[in-house]
């Protein structure tokens, strides 16, 4: 068995990569939420004065890389892996964004857990010697997500209660194995979980067994507890999707629930009307890059774990009549 | 420098993982063309009794891990990750093929080179101690393709001379570090390349950069020529493409151009009426397991370099006028 892991599912970081630099960035809806101070820039409309919202979100993804860079003051030259991935068709988002950085790039896919696909493989080419520097992405839009996923705005179709409201926004961020920042100390890569569940609508409820699956994992491999963590931040199951986790884990005795927070269900307040709350590829990743890296950084919290979470679904496997596969990687942190 | 790099952008894998058992499976059409006898399986039909050619393309990359993983005699629990990805939206042939294997899945995009991106990853992870074994898959469909990037095939829209056509087929390898199958000794993987091409009827021609780019990289990274290579296999530039790269390679006076081959220009024969050849996912990567492994089993050829292109392009950025990003990933095998 390979010396980086641990247990059947977790790899374990010696060498402790750490997130030095990020930023984030998010939509207007985004910035009159709870966690509005969290986030390092909150646009004033969500256009970015481009003509479509696929340009706005890929723009969104450049900016948030070029400030994580100049936070840094990182040359992209110094950077051997570009890892990204979004929602939309073809990962154009950040295949576009690549462009700009002629350095090798991974692009990868996991829906809303895109972002911790990106964070533990980046980890992984640090950890293993294959990159000094590791620059990681992801963006998602209201707009963008809506009009691939269901339908485009302009025919304001009705919400259901269940349903996830995508995050508009990007994050960026630089892993070195340096001494600032919060360090990656274990990834848990999730295996697909298919309940069955076929309501596009309730994404939530189909996205929690995959992160009770991940947790479960998590938890035996690395013979942690859940209150070993300060605090386990999933995401985006949404109001619904963290009830049914929280179901599932009383079910199995698990303690310490109240440490677990949804970025999803936080991200908005209940007055934004945005049914069971956020979700995109974005959603996670600014709610760890903004909220809990702030947390980790002023010492509030010790160790933490994100997991995020993805429904693997397209629109033609829906009208196919197929279920939704679902996935959580888990990433843990310390300060 | 971390000590598994060689030069920019290649990683050396001094435990040289190897390729232990792999499967291809290829449609009737393909089937029919030159290298028909190369491939393990060939359909009798490209449904598979399925209702959508979705399901079959689904089904055929299960398939091919089934006789992979039998191959080898390997029980799933024994792999520790299942790296794949797909043309369709979402990669959902991935996926949905995941559901079968509980271990972890990670979802990789990089459009036809998304097979040279899962072996070098799966190369990486075996070399940095995260796994002992590794499966990587992916696969394509004619009838998915065409109309999910351009029209339904009932519309029998007429092609051009530089369209490519899908490959349908699927392929699996199983990779570790054991003693049989051939060996991965370098992986160059590729920046993005965008010369501002925008026809999306002639992919092979916006790719070319990106292959030479990579090529040059790779050879100035490990010091070698192009005559170092008994073969070097690109994908999928298609006739046009090919053309392209080594008009490139000639204006800066690279030699041994004879050695190159490309997989999309050969899979079908002049008579098969494919325009500039195959493409798709599955198309490097069966020519690649296929023909060029039984090559280098039977030591016909003793060092391959695969250089896997990919248009990054999708429906949606095409309408908005967008230009191609392309990529290509390099991979060096030995026998």
């Amino acid at each position: 068995m390979g010396n980086n892991r641990v247990g059947i599912q977790t790899i374990a970081f010696s060498r402790q990569p750490r997130i030095a630099s990020s930023y984030t960035i998010v939509g207007p809806l985004e910035g009159k939420g709870p966690y509005a101070l969290e986030f390092q820039e909150i646009l004033p409309d969500d256009t970015l004065q481009q003509k479509t919202p696929e340009k706005t979100e890929r723009l969104m993804l450049e900016m948030a890389i070029e400030k994580t860079l100049q936070q840094n003051d990182t040359k992209i030259s110094d950077v051997q892996f570009y890892i990204a991935g979004d929602l939309l068709n073809q990962i154009i988002s950040s295949c576009f964004s690549a462009r700009t950085y002629p350095i090798p790039f991974l692009g990868v896919y996991g829906a809303c857990s895109t972002f911790c696909e990106a964070l533990g493989l980046g980890a992984i080419m640090l950890q293993g010697d294959f990159a000094d520097q590791v620059l990681i992405g992801t963006a998602s839009h209201y707009q963008t997500a809506e009009r691939q996923f269901r339908y485009p705005i302009e025919m304001n179709i009705q919400h259901h209660g269940t349903n996830h409201h995508t995050v508009t926004g990007a994050a960026a961020a630089l892993l070195n194995l340096g001494t600032e920042g919060p360090r990656i100390t274990h990834a848990t890569f999730g295996s697909i979980v298919d309940w069955g569940l076929k309501d596009a609508n309730d994404m939530g409820s189909a996205m929690a067994p995959a992160a009770f699956s991940t947790l479960k994992q998590h938890l035996i491999d690395t013979g942690r507890k859940i209150e070993d963590y300060d605090l386990i931040l999933t995401g985006d199951l949404g109001k619904q999707g963290s009830k049914m986790l929280k179901i599932l884990l009383s079910h199995e005795n698990y303690t310490g629930l109240e440490r677990i927070q949804d970025g999803g269900a936080s991200i908005y307040s209940d007055q934004q009307k945005t049914g069971a709350g956020g979700s995109g590829s974005a959603c996670v990743a600014v709610m760890t890059l903004g909220y809990l890296k702030n947390k980790l950084n002023s010492s509030k919290v010790k160790r933490v774990l994100i997991l995020a979470t993805g429904a693997l679904l397209s629109a033609t496997s829906s009208l196919q009549g197929d279920s939704i596969p679902c996935i959580a990687h888990g990433i843990a942190l310390e300060a």
